[in-house]
């Protein structure tokens, strides 16, 4: 089967998961002190910008993902599906998290489990990644080498994910600060090398 | 007419009901003892994971469907509107029966509700697809055992649900674990057979 | 400009308005006599089937006519969200109309609401309808008798929908079959007569 | 890489958010006086008009614009997940605006907000168009005179917003008007002129 519904399917959940998350940020009833109202919202607006970026950032590489990846079998639809549950789970822990940074209380196992969810959807795109590799649903003429930078690249992910989460545990702010810079770090382009190692481009 | 805007809106309505299950799990607003309070959120994680399941296995279902099914007329238009008028009920009945086992009350209306749900889009399935078969909207190159393997699996939809929905009447527990069997089971891919009835492959 | 991405936009805010059809339904808090709480709720029930059923064919109206015009210009992008801006208006009409019916009172008003916005919906079809005529948007191998026919059917809608609007003023009841019965009459297929006036097949 | 995806999930967005508007629209839940109640919400009405138009004209300027951007990039992908966050934010900003002119209190800050958001997206707009520019993202076969008229338009959108956010700060009815001038004139076709400044029809 060609992979074009399932990518369409997965746009529409990503987007929706994306789209849902101001739904975390209430609409102050009272707008006496508007102001002071929308002020004392920030760890909404927080936790919307990084959750943004990052359900964001997992479609854009479902999407490079699915460059390489051309055909589909029921195996892939179901940790496809996976994947696609923990996505649309984001905003549900982003929202505890804002709740507790609110309250000033309960940041630590918020952050404990807004890094878990990420080390599940890392291990998803682990299993989709690797058994595309073994079921033949590559396009074959992706180098080896850009391969094995994927590879390394979509491994990492649950690692840091997993790092991100305990020191959050410890100290909820370094968590967060964490999260923000792995984000940020893997918004940046895959760098293409020539067979000799040098910089050719990026994508 | 070409079924490509079909599946396109058919895909939209699926995406859009699968993420909004989230909804049903409200992120507790006292976040004191919050590892006891998300904890105590279990039959809407459990209600979250089987509805997600369950949808996607429909999503899938409607897909595999649709790579046999290649012309569209009204009537099949309006079948396939019932059909995801049911897929878009399924939330509110997954949010009941999170209710019920939240509670510890109701259990076994809400599991009938759920499996009577599931009965009715079973139902859409058959009709869908005996529709398309009468009034040839099919591609005819689908050879004729494939074509009654697909026709077995669709009849035997209803019937699985009917049994879990009946079942968990009498003992919602075991309504539960049937549903998740049958989904599960469901998930399998298709096994593919050459003429000689030996295995060549899955779809 | 093509019209393909008009109809994806446009598929996905009518996935979206159906769908969300499904708030308006809540699930009981209280599941201690849950089929007495789930019976109470007819009058939601009610507006979802029929609600579902309108945008379910309002779209495949709009799919239809998006057969025929295949050109897009900027106006037309125009009288196309004012049609999106109708048909997402739709969910809070219903659930004025469901709180009225469960209320006991204000569902004169409520019905009237309802046609009003049908009717308004209906205009947009008929300006989008004459601006793709006037401003040469559409496909030519179009056959005139079909064009007069497609035409006729259009402009009947707004008329209809302002009949049972007014009917229902007077007489709710009245009004809520009016709509039910338009809606099963415009999912019919329109017969396709050749020269001759004989039905060759419908579509 | 192809911006087929790109705009297919940017469509899921911005028709998500689009539909979300309706649900800064509480259907009244005492049916009592059903007109009173329904005519209360006018300024509910009046954000959802406003915005609905604001969040389609987005989306037909992003649609234009990527009728000429024609390869994606990564930091491509990350300026316009940035613009969608903005799109995002917008429902949450317009039952802001809507509570404000409700409650009678607070129309300046909410304006402001307003006006603030659509500066942002406006100078999101302006990246995407300027790295798309330099990255050589671009469908070459547009005339420079093209380009320049494209550029200046999406240069003038920051200001204006700015402008309106600010007047409306002062005098927040003369900042709705100002936004529901911009939104009408951005509506207007971008008109084509032949190399000797002649008007050769609209776009």
């Amino acid at each position: 089967m060609p992979t074009s519904r399932l990518e369409a399917f997965s746009d529409g959940v990503f987007a929706i998961a994306i789209t849902l998350l101001i739904f975390n940020i209430k609409a102050p009833n009272n707008t006496n002190h508007l102001v002071a109202s929308l002020l004392r919202l920030w760890p909404s607006y927080l936790a919307y910008v990084i959750s943004f970026l990052l359900i964001g950032l997992l479609w854009a590489n479902h999407h490079v993902m699915f460059e390489h990846i051309i055909k589909s079998d029921r195996l892939q639809m179901f940790v496809n599906t996976l994947l696609l549950m923990v996505v649309a789970f984001i905003p549900f822990t982003a929202s505890v998290l804002a709740s507790a940074f609110r309250n000033g209380e309960g940041e630590s196992v918020a952050i404990a489990l807004y890094g878990g969810t990420l080390v599940l959807g890392g291990l998803c795109f682990n299993w989709l990644w690797s058994h595309a590799y073994r079921a033949q649903l590559m396009d074959d003429t992706v180098t080896s080498e850009r391969m094995q930078r994927m590879t390394r690249r979509i491994l990492f992910g649950p690692v840091a994910y997993a790092v991100g989460g305990i020191v959050g545990f410890v100290l909820p702010v370094a968590g967060v600060v964490i999260f923000g810079v792995l984000i940020l770090f893997y918004w940046l382009p895959i760098p293409q090398r020539n067979s000799a190692g040098q910089k050719v481009g990026s994508r």
